[in-house]
């Protein structure tokens, strides 16, 4: 990196400020989010490393989509309108200003799909892997989001969208699995790649009050299912017949039944959303599903108890080895 | 580290947010801010990394501390009073339970101090150096704050504290300065570990309209009084005579007139505030620095044009080798 970090903040990232006032063009120590009445801002951070979170031969747009996205969808999950982000890089001598112009080019396209500016941040030099943090605000109706303390038994749980994509992609990045399909093969790719935030989802979700119990699915259904489940103290069953797979997953693993259901539900970076509904919401989540275009699936029922059983179409309880993906 | 992130989350941090009932025990996908009609959020974000920006060594509540400060000081230029923060750390092998503990005690301890509450963030592993990111929260009255474009040529230039110290405490730390008296030099170590964010004076210059210029010193106070200057498209006179220093730092500099001058505004990691003012508002301004116990310094003046002259009691320019300490 030859340039200096204030020449590298003013042509790259001053101008992602642009049209958000109080941002000051980053030029000042800090910016400001002014909330409409009756509003509270949603706050949530998340860093990712290279090598860890992405591959650094990724291409430096989709790292920044990537980085933008995993936050987007913690927004979606309590079920805010996105609105501006803090970005921190931590850099080394790796970087060159042409990585620098695509990861800043992928920032600006997805600043448009999202609606969000960039607002604020850091330039940093550091020894050690590309470590990027972003801090993203939102907007909810005042005091007013997801939960994951409030599910009830006898509830129905729902995921949005397909699961194990992203965790086949990772495998088949890392050559633990390989995939003939070259169309296929890139469609489970993307999914690791490009997370795809639910934000309209999530917006619905708690503007037509049809669940207060949600979250995102990040680190595996389980794991993210039991987030749910031990801090509301109740239990949950699922049912492996009724998770929801894409024509992409099934056709990787029409010859693993077995890993296909593991990875399903431990792989992780899904980014789809896991929320609780009464029975009595079903026709409106069908609803829901249609206008958005967007399969959402009922997988399983909270119960009383606690614990998570996933249950095989023959009634057998499915044995997992792994209670989620953990980064470390 | 043995312990799992939720493990770590739950046991050590989770405590500190303990009291922000929005925070959701750090359980939740996000946490929220409510802040009173009327005001507007203050948002700023600061990366430090072991051996760029503190030691490894240093004490892991030290650490701490200084990663809150910083931010701290940011808020402190806006004029914003303190409020919350989320904290993201990525971590390697060589941190043990024993450092979290200690660590997270620092937090604790200017949790108190500056009534904030830590609200959210992450914690992942790296195979880099220690990297923690803070992002800050703060508030001010809607649409309200300081900012660097606003200097008027004839208003004096005006600085909080002693100016040097933490350069020169790192200059020790790295043995580049040697100094016998101990007590002495603990308060320029001690300066470069724990900056002192000037909150309360950040918030008196807004809160009684003294100047609507601030910002502080972290790059050093040329680098520094450039942004203001830049982004006010006018130039400034400072006063070598009317820099302050502290006792420690005029002990330690007594035979390097020059060093002294030049590692004072240029040595960066003050933390002071550096504002602007009209004449008019001396006489207020010495009555503030006696209402807080806190030295302000007039040390130079906004004049019209462009650049920076530093004069020399005798009437000539200093020359600065450097013109602010950047961090790469």
């Amino acid at each position: 990196m030859d340039k200096s970090e204030f020449d590298l903040i003013d042509s790259y990232f001053s101008p992602l400020s642009n049209g958000y006032e109080e941002a000051y063009a980053l030029k000042n120590d800090a910016a400001l989010i002014s909330e409409q009445p009756n509003k509270s801002t949603v706050v949530t951070m998340d860093t990712l490393i290279a090598g860890v979170h992405f591959f650094i031969s990724d291409p430096a747009e989709d790292i920044a989509r990537k980085c933008l996205r995993v936050n987007l969808s913690d927004l979606a999950a309590m079920g805010a309108d996105a609105r501006a982000y803090t970005l921190s890089i931590a850099y080394n001598d790796d970087l060159d200003s042409q990585w620098v112009k695509s990861f800043t080019s992928g920032l600006a396209s997805d600043q448009q799909r999202f609606s969000i500016h960039l607002i604020g941040g850091d330039t940093v030099k550091t020894s050690g892997p590309l470590t990027i943090t972003v801090t993203c605000f939102g907007a909810v109706p005042r005091h007013q989001c997801h939960r994951r303390n409030t599910a009830q038994p006898d509830q129905d749980i729902w995921v949005s969208g397909t699961l194990g994509d992203a965790a086949a992609g990772l495998k088949i990045l890392n050559c633990e699995m390989n995939f003939e399909n070259s169309e296929l093969r890139q469609d489970l790719i993307t999914r690791y790649r490009l997370p795809r935030p639910r934000m309209e989802l999530g917006n619905r979700l708690l503007e037509q009050k049809i669940s207060n119990t949600a979250m995102d699915v990040s680190d595996g259904l389980l794991a993210d299912l039991t987030h749910i489940t031990s801090s509301s103290k109740v239990g949950a069953v699922l049912y492996e017949e009724d998770l929801p797979f894409s024509k992409a997953f099934n056709a990787l693993m029409v010859e693993n039944k077995d890993l296909k259901t593991e990875l399903a539900v431990t792989g992780g970076d899904d980014y789809e959303l896991l929320f609780t509904a009464n029975h009595q919401s079903r026709e409106e989540i069908a609803n829901l599903s249609n206008s958005l275009s967007l399969k959402l699936s009922r997988i399983g029922a909270i119960v009383e108890g606690e614990g998570i059983s996933l249950l095989r179409k023959n009634g057998d309880t499915f044995s997992i080895t792994r209670t989620g993906w953990k980064h470390f």
